[in-house]
């Protein structure tokens, strides 16, 4: 087999130690006889996956006793409405802040549920940016305040969070794990898993315990924190394979030394990226300095032509999956956690290539 | 490896040489140089997995052409809020049928969001038993009739199903394309797949089109069946390796015949697991004769402390996942489409050694 680089925003590439681990004991779970998907979510086999997955999260987020771990479903789209069936009661406000599609999102669905301040917006600007901190005027009263700490789509990314007095509660899907945060400043993060902790189809949600006691009667039973809290994510049957595969990940994450030494990797990785567009005069990137993204690095070519025959000789190359998203246009790298420096270094090594023959 | 006979109520035994294609390409998918689980949900690769999940379960159905297969996640117990989020409207009632723990399940959480009307209670009868069809009064004008085709635990099974005025809503969690039905009986029909249908993680939705379009503006979007309709269950990421799954194991069931095929083989393994029973004068059988089911086979020992011998005494034979759901006690033989007949049979001579010993 030829591993080629992965580029692609989410689902994206996975440590290939843990795919070789889910592969040798596929079919049979150790000496059990059977495979784990095929394991009652009540039993021990499954129970210590499950728990191991909640502990090495909490390990990686130095997680403060009064916040706990929950495993749901539907991704982050599912939280752009649970969050708000949960935690904005009737009559009070909730403040976004739009900083580009997956926040605007995130505002639209709870619009469906309540009442919605957009505080800030920078969807639309180019060269694209977050807004300034010192800018932001909350709401006085807000049930929380919104945002998405990484868009993968304009490849931006927070550096430093607000401090409202509300609880913040941020869409962390595109760059959990990858850096370190204090979580204290938080009152709910939510992220799904096919970026940076494992394959599509659980989500990892972090709690401040207080904030799942605002308990919407009108909300149903199985889309309230407290439910899950109260059950330790076992209320009912969960996506037990793609748990497992969030016990295999972070404990891999665990074996690099965890979120710090990821985050000095990562950094490495995105700033080699970020000096080889400086320094080409052919290359541009698409969001400002200050708020350039480690995770999803933004580029355009001088035409839409080239940046079309960019990927496509880069795909030739076994670098694939860097086309931006449809609604921008242009190129994107995405290099999450368990994207390789190697991997990066092919890129520039075809940029500088491509290039000289194209510029 | 010995492979045990799982009898795990779910999640459940899935067949063997699924596992085995599955483990055979987990790390590369069909010489793409990543895991399926790594690939983008929009890339042309998993699109053909996506699709094909959705053309055999249509097959298998005989999906009419008014009907759709969603893929949505958080299992049954989230459809039984989502059920009356988008088909209950203000003002209206929905009919609920309870014959046991999930039917309640399902009637209590729609409460929570409308007017429920419970037509028929067989829950706490013993033995266990399902309502008489021409004993049923559907409310008036109701919005929708609710049931749960098989119940995993009293273990009992419709075998012909009521035909309200309003559209039939149906839990078939735990017997979906384990025998034919005629879909055009049903408005709606939803399934965890953990059962029948592939590993847990991902919940089959088959509804009739025009029900779709019932959207009421409160419901988030994200919880419209609407929007999946619209945009084939990729609105948002996808449980993308759980319906890859979910394509194996229904291609492995169309190999094998179909739910024609299945359902006889099905019928075959419980009836000789129920004759047994009937012969032993040792065990009792829990659910009446006309509504035994073929999924989940019930049975008590004239003690509590046998019962507990007879499921150790069988885990030590590799014959796992026998004790009855922990509400009721006894004996629960899970016999779904993927649990082998040599299984049943080993069953059952096992059965016998331990009457002949213990009677």
């Amino acid at each position: 087999m030829t591993r080629i680089y992965n580029f692609s925003a989410g689902p994206a590439v996975l440590p290939l130690e843990v795919l070789e681990q889910a592969q040798a004991e596929l079919v049979e779970f150790q000496g059990s006889g059977m495979s784990i998907m095929e394991m009652s979510h009540r039993g021990k086999e499954y129970e210590a996956v499950h728990n191991e997955a909640v502990e090495n999260i909490k390990k990686l987020l130095k997680l403060p006793a009064n916040y706990s771990v929950l495993f749901m479903t539907g991704g982050a789209t599912a939280q752009f409405a649970l969050v708000p069936m949960n935690l904005l009661g009737s009559g009070r406000i909730a403040d976004y802040i739009n900083t580009g599609a997956w926040a605007a999102k995130a505002a639209k669905e709870a619009k469906v549920i309540g009442q919605v301040n957009v505080i800030a917006n920078t969807e639309k600007d180019i060269p694209t940016r977050l807004p300034e901190l010192s800018a932001l005027r909350f709401t006085p009263g807000a049930a929380y305040v919104h945002l998405t700490s990484n868009e993968t789509i304009p490849g931006t990314q927070w550096r430093t969070f607000p401090a409202p007095a509300a609880p913040l509660v941020a869409d962390m899907s595109s760059d959990i794990l990858s850096r370190p945060i204090d979580v204290a400043q938080f009152g709910l993060i939510y992220a799904g898993a096919q970026k940076n902790l494992g394959p599509a189809g659980v989500t990892v949600v972090i709690i401040r315990n207080d904030l799942a006691e605002c308990v919407n009667e009108q909300t149903p039973n199985i889309f309230r924190y407290k439910t899950h809290l109260e059950e330790n994510s076992l209320h009912n049957t969960p996506p037990c394979y793609i748990i497992y595969m969030l016990a295999l990940c972070p404990r891999w994450l665990l074996k690099q030394g965890g979120v710090e030494a990821i985050a000095r990797i990562n950094r490495a990785k995105a700033a080699r990226l970020y000096a080889a567009i400086d320094a080409s005069g052919f290359y541009k990137g698409t969001a400002t300095l200050d708020c350039r993204s480690d995770m999803n690095v933004t580029f355009r070519l001088p035409t839409e032509a080239l940046e079309e025959l960019f990927v496509k000789e880069a795909a030739a190359q076994q670098l694939k999956g860097l086309k931006g998203h449809r609604s921008v246009g242009g190129i994107r790298a995405s290099i999450y956690n368990a994207f390789p420096l190697a991997g990066v270094e092919a890129l520039i090594a075809f940029m500088k290539d491509f290039a000289k023959r194209n510029g």
